[in-house]
């Protein structure tokens, strides 16, 4: 617990404790969800079912890329490992994370998430097979919704310890994170090829939700909100690059490496951030997302056109871009060489991350 | 601001000070909504769709019953009314039953809410008539999930001054709501005929959701707690009758007075507690209920049989003795007699409610 504070740290000092607190994460989360199992379970084994959901999906791992980011500002900024509440705000993070992917498969007609069957999928599967009443669509995807309602109530309840500017950021996180859910449902559905409000889209869904909310939560807690400039700038260019490598991945990678569907995005004609760069580098291919009607984009064709255009080796390089201007942005926070470090080596794996 | 203590009060001196409470609570939620709605607008027009979404079921009223238990237990544990908190929970109140209401009739495939069309219904109407890509169907369902996402975080937001006991309470409150609403549906698929559980979800859903915790809420905020055993005496006896009247209004009533469909939990083979008593007072009832497969109940078979076998009667009679139960629950409290006796009051209007 003095580790810090007592003499000077090595890097696998710090990064040790990095690691103890993501033990306990994993710990709190097991005993939080694993309470509130048995409680219901006494009830009724249907009471139960939906905390047996949101177990199933945190408990399938993921990439727990918030509490790593919330912990290492934590720590950066000076806080306590010994303290409960970045642990806390570690698994809260991780609980909401489970909560805007249950919805979002819903949302998305998600068949596969972390390598699994989504929840909904999974539900109204049981309702066929089992030849319950009513529409197995309907439940599986009333069931989904709740589970991942109750995700997002137990994300809160972890947070009540928080101070108040540590509440204010933790609103404002999710607010952003619904809010940008819907532009992105709203802007596949119209079509819209406005490459302004994509990267909006990215900003406000990757760069603040998954890097820069969970940075500055962890450097109010630790008590220096101060770094919140430096943690901003880091944040929204990683995010920004985070996205793109999302976009890539979906675009040509494969759905095994994923644990995902590859290729959702354009199955949904969804706006992403890089076909917005798309369009902004080559006009024509607005032509060929502005389609008319319901008929599927052309995916192997649009693949073709952003490999012959150099729009993918472009994109490749605006990640790189991305990459050093979020690492630049940290300078001026003077944080311990490790800790510099450490967050160079984080955008690296952030950006160029293949699932 | 003085009322209460300075004199002894008048009926109409409380009740005009919660009268007051209350119209403050619709100038709260206004204002809270607005400004979000503002900051939105300001992004992109599409941004502030969820918000409105908020607004317009929020706006639409409803009965506020949630309010009036809070802030008359507020008050009648000698609340300040001066105090900000009572008023926040109240409207908190209010958008946690907009995130329930919305989340539930996308759930229940509801058309018709407080007068007017369902959130998804006319979303997936709009999504048709405007020939937007992909299915009508999952956009109007989505962006209704994410507008009751959104009412979710707004009237938490509202909590955030609360002190530990009542932040307790809140997280409670909304845990019970949830697996409440999905054992509803787990029962309703699986066709139980469980009068116990049925029971158990009308307590949990209706007793302490909708009027033992409020009234928990008024009076933990009012610093109180004390009061907890005569208001959940209370609460769940009254639950008890106003889920008994809300099975009546829904099998015997008209959808023009109730504002949302009637006879719904008859179409979605809902095991209500209305029916989980007639199963046992009259074992034929049971053979009604558990037919095989998906074919739709006989609903005027079931209301001619509810009547014929006394059943409704003796519903009418369970909730005359609940009223008297819920009042008498309170004696041991010592409240102010006007307290009395507006409790007294509005149990036998929730109780014979005809909407």
């Amino acid at each position: 617990m003095t580790v810090i504070a007592d003499r000077p740290a090595s890097a696998p000092d710090l990064l040790r404790v990095r690691q103890d607190l993501l033990d306990r994460v994993e710990r709190r989360l097991d005993r939080f969800t694993e309470a509130e199992r048995l409680r219901w379970l006494a009830i009724n084994p249907r009471a139960a079912q939906p905390v047996e959901a949101v177990i199933d999906m945190v408990g399938r791992g993921g990439k727990r890329l918030r509490p790593i980011f919330c912990l290492s500002a934590f720590l950066a900024a000076g806080g306590d490992p010994g303290a409960e509440v970045a642990v806390d705000a570690s698994a809260a993070l991780e609980l909401l994370q489970a909560f805007a992917l249950i919805h979002d498969d819903v949302i998305d007609n998600s068949a596969l998430r972390r390598g699994a069957p989504t929840i909904h999928v999974r539900q109204a599967g049981e309702h066929s097979s089992q030849g319950w009443q009513g529409e197995a669509r309907r439940f599986g995807e009333g069931v989904a919704v709740l589970a991942g309602d109750l995700a997002f109530v137990y994300a809160d309840e972890l947070t009540f310890d928080f101070p108040p500017p540590a509440r204010r950021l933790w609103g404002e996180l999710r607010t952003e994170l619904i809010v940008g859910q819907h532009l992105d449902v709203a802007v596949a559905a119209e079509a819209v090829v406005d490459p302004r409000l994509s990267r909006w889209i990215a900003v406000c869904k990757s760069g603040r939700y998954s890097i820069q909310r969970p940075l500055l939560l962890g450097a109010t807690l630790a008590g220096r909100p101060g770094l919140a400039d430096a943690f901003a700038g880091y944040g929204l260019a990683l995010g920004e690059a985070f996205q793109l490598r999302d976009d890539l991945m979906d675009a040509f990678g494969s759905t095994e490496a994923a644990g995902k569907p590859a290729g959702l995005d354009f199955a949904e004609h969804k706006m992403t951030l890089l076909l917005a760069l798309a369009v902004e580098r080559d006009p024509r291919i607005r032509g060929l997302l502005a389609r008319d009607g319901d008929a599927p984009w052309d995916a192997d064709l649009i693949r073709r056109v952003l490999e012959e255009t150099g729009v993918r080796d472009a994109v490749e390089r605006t990640i790189g871009e991305l990459v050093e201007r979020a690492v630049a942005s940290l300078a001026p926070a003077g944080l311990d060489p490790v800790w510099s470090d450490e967050f160079s080596r984080l955008a690296t794996l952030v950006a160029y991350r293949d699932r």
